[in-house]
């Protein structure tokens, strides 16, 4: 039984974009939110309130926040929080969400934020109950949930656990990734079954790479579980910094394409969806990888012949 | 319950390099389809004894043939022909296995081969009778199946009735193709039930086009319901020609890597495939799509760091 209704996530303005190379303007990536709203996406990952010299791409955040304004009815701007100092930042900057970030395996988190797993939780806990007091909701990533780049495979109990701490924390949900794109519907299901016998479904949220090719039978596998929160990235922005060349984000159009086809609600609206990213190509000077935005919505019927595909900018 | 094993035809020496547009040396030809098969795949369609000016690429299938030799115990090299005058060249090169094809829809039959399919029917008639007769088995080809370029969705109903023709015919089996790569699972869903009521599951084969993501979780569907014969090409080899710069055919490393990772038997070994195609971009002169092929195989545990990801051709 599939859930009736999922919510979806962009990330591309932030997950995304601080894996391109190439930087963007801070009024591309304003009309790059903007656009994703006016498509139907009801939460948007704007930005991150790290430090700029450790990601140049997202040193405007406050810039960002500024230009876009209060969130129209409806809309949610997250942005992603490493410690107190970055709360402050985003708590001025007006941010509607705030976002913690751990990670399942040590090594990962180490080389990540060089610090243990238990060392950012720990720096998590006042981030977390400053960001309730101030009225908003908080999600806790979890990186490497299924797999990492340094440990190999993760155990699902240290997923689960990590997860648990989180949500204890405050956290209003907890969001589980993919981040090398290894998993499948197995190890999917070997993470789900015993965090749901501690944590409501309504707290989870799935973020799944498409680096080898499985993300979407992962959402699938998610959704029979009753998950109905995902995250993606318009036109499949922002590649997957283990393996260069290789695809990270799950492209937002390509999962509307299989809910859409699957009768899912998800508000989000296809070709608006790729008239938001398509900017980004000539921003970038690349083609985006995203299935659906390059090929296309299906020909209708008697459409009068193939359907024209984005063309990568030369 | 999913099958145990799958059976996969690697159809990229001829499906594949049909629809690149750089041709591709006989011996080199010849070197991709050993790969395949060293790499434990155990249906390789070879070629396609159409006419060399429609198809140039595909020019040299009875050299192919020839240069191949007989296949090894326990592989079957196929080729695609379209009427008797193909036959009569496949038979005289020695193939192991004949295909026909025709569509579910009329206008992309009537332009593909300039026949409408009542009339494609006939003319199989014979060459399905001769190939038998040579103690061949024979596939029979339904492309379309779930969504045409001219005419839009595909009513399923369109689609099991050529493929129990087919199946009248005297083919061994009937593979249903999502040419344009525009299926979600319950279009899959659609066309299964009707036909499974009339058809016994290991006569139906199943081949998706990746051009909306979708491939993977169509063929979940496919084998929800039994269906355990599935093609794919190495590397994603073959772009969509509906849809030029977007994916065609699914990436057999995609699809094997799910397999593993779902416990299904598939006598394919990974490494080796990715080895197969690899040499194709070099000939080609372009990257392959396919995910598992670009990002590689998962890191194991304590691998000491990232995978190296193929990389494509300067």
């Amino acid at each position: 039984m599939l859930p009736r209704a999922v919510h979806l996530t962009d990330v591309g303005p932030r997950d995304g974009l601080q894996n391109e190379g190439v930087p963007v303007s801070t009024e591309a990536k304003v009309a790059f939110v903007r656009a994703l709203v006016a498509a139907g996406v009801r939460e948007v990952e704007v930005s991150s309130f790290v430090r700029p010299d450790r990601v140049p791409q997202l040193a405007d955040a406050a810039e960002v926040f500024a230009a876009l304004g209060p969130a129209p009815a409806g809309v949610v701007y997250a942005a992603l929080v490493p410690n107190e100092r970055g709360l402050d930042r985003a708590l001025a900057a007006g941010v509607g969400k705030v976002s913690v970030f751990t990670a399942a395996t040590e090594t990962f988190n180490r080389r990540n934020v060089n610090a243990s797993v238990a060392e950012s939780l720990a720096r998590f806990a006042p981030v977390v109950a400053r960001a309730r007091a101030a009225g908003l909701p908080v999600r806790g990533y979890v990186s490497t949930a299924f797999g990492c780049p340094y440990e190999g495979p993760t155990p699902s109990a240290q997923a689960v656990d990590v997860s648990r701490r989180l949500l204890d924390l405050g956290c209003d949900e907890v969001d589980l990734g993919d981040t090398i794109g290894v998993a499948t519907p197995p190890d999917v299901a070997a993470v789900l079954e015993p965090l749901l016998a501690h944590v409501p479904v309504g707290r989870v949220v799935l973020h799944f790479h498409d680096t080898r090719g499985t993300a979407l039978v992962n959402v699938l596998e998610g959704m029979r579980f009753g998950v109905a929160s995902f995250d993606a990235s318009a036109g499949g922005l922002g590649g997957c910094p283990y393996a260069p060349g290789a695809s990270g984000n799950l492209a937002t159009e390509d999962l509307v394409y299989l809910l859409d086809g699957l009768g899912i609600e998800t508000g989000v609206r296809l070709e608006a969806l790729r008239d938001a990213a398509r900017p980004l190509e000539g921003l970038l000077g690349r083609a985006l990888p995203g299935k659906v935005f390059r090929a296309g919505p299906a020909p209708g019927p008697h459409c009068g012949g193939p359907v024209t595909p984005s063309r990568p900018p030369r």
